[in-house]
């Protein structure tokens, strides 16, 4: 026992963060111990409110403190494409690019029958309700190009195909700055597949 | 504005971790929305509580919930030894030795006229109180080697040294494992100067 328990117990908490280890737990509970009180109840309503607050948008899923979220309510967007994406974190790496201007629609996973996750468990039924007015034009599908990523695509372009909304999946093929010599053999042959006419 | 406002503000808390830069503090803060509330809850609490039960002990300032805290109350050691070190976190990594068994005082600091901080802010005071019993009959100095740390060596020597204390410093030389080839010249001659007969 070398630390005091309410110190202990706090390094304990830090350390379940993901990439976060007993080195550093240990310097952000010192960092915690460090800060005036005034700080730490700011750190600690932080936490609070943000797990409080933070919910799934009705509409795409997106996390937001507002419903329908931010991103659905600005009409500045191209309200004819939505970018179905997995995660929310997705939906701010693509938000980063400042590229894609449309909506986005939060699935909240991927099909993996190993985790027993199914497409119930997806917010897909959200998805197809949001197509019934006809004013979306295109779907781009912006999954990872994993055994999951490649299910949940198989599995939606089978619901949305018939519905006849041009559907697109982002492309995969060597990264920006890479070298062709060192890249594998599957980022390879994607993107001899994935070639354009130019 | 890529984050809705309470998840921006969890991001911004935890940037001001030591070593946690933009991409980690969303990757915690996203961490901390995949918690159930009762985990969020015991987080915050974790947090106030650390912060409010957390105390430099009366006796030998090391950070404690208890007052003195469990290393003087700790009977077993060796009463006679104090080791004297700069910070809570130094008792730590002596502790994580297992090798040394006596007392400790945290000095809360080192001796920096550049930072404005003298030996008056420091808990010298309580470290020369201890002394006035006899019971202690040596002091090691586990200070860091630097302009500050040689500094406030060289204060507490002319202090302690009149009250006829054994007093002694950690040893400085080549870190084990480490290749003589490859170590720094300062190192070197601090290893040629702490040369032991054998």
């Amino acid at each position: 026992m070398f630390f005091t328990r309410p110190l202990a117990r706090l390094i304990e908490e830090f350390q379940k963060f993901p990439g976060v280890g007993p080195k550093s737990a240990q310097r952000m509970a010192f960092h915690v111990l460090d800060l005036s009180h005034e700080e730490v109840r700011g750190l600690a309503d932080a936490i609070i409110d943000a797990k409080q607050k933070v919910k799934n948008c009705s509409v795409c899923s997106h996390l937001s403190a507002e419903d329908p979220c931010e991103l659905c309510l600005d009409t500045r967007r191209d309200q004819t494409t939505i970018c179905v994406v997995a995660d929310a974190r997705d939906v701010i790496a693509l938000e980063r690019t400042r590229e894609y201007r449309g909506l986005y629609h939060v699935l909240r996973g991927l099909i993996s029958p190993l985790e027993g996750k199914g497409p119930d468990q997806l917010s897909v039924k959200e998805l197809l309700i949001r197509l019934h007015d006809g004013a979306v034009q295109e779907i781009i599908l912006a999954i990872n190009p994993t055994v999951e990523g490649d299910a949940t695509v198989l599995y939606l372009t089978r619901l949305i195909k018939p519905v006849g909304i041009k559907l697109s999946r982002i492309a995969f093929g060597l990264p920006m700055g890479s070298d062709l010599e060192y890249a594998d053999d599957m980022t390879l042959s994607k993107s001899l597949e994935g070639r354009r006419e130019i």
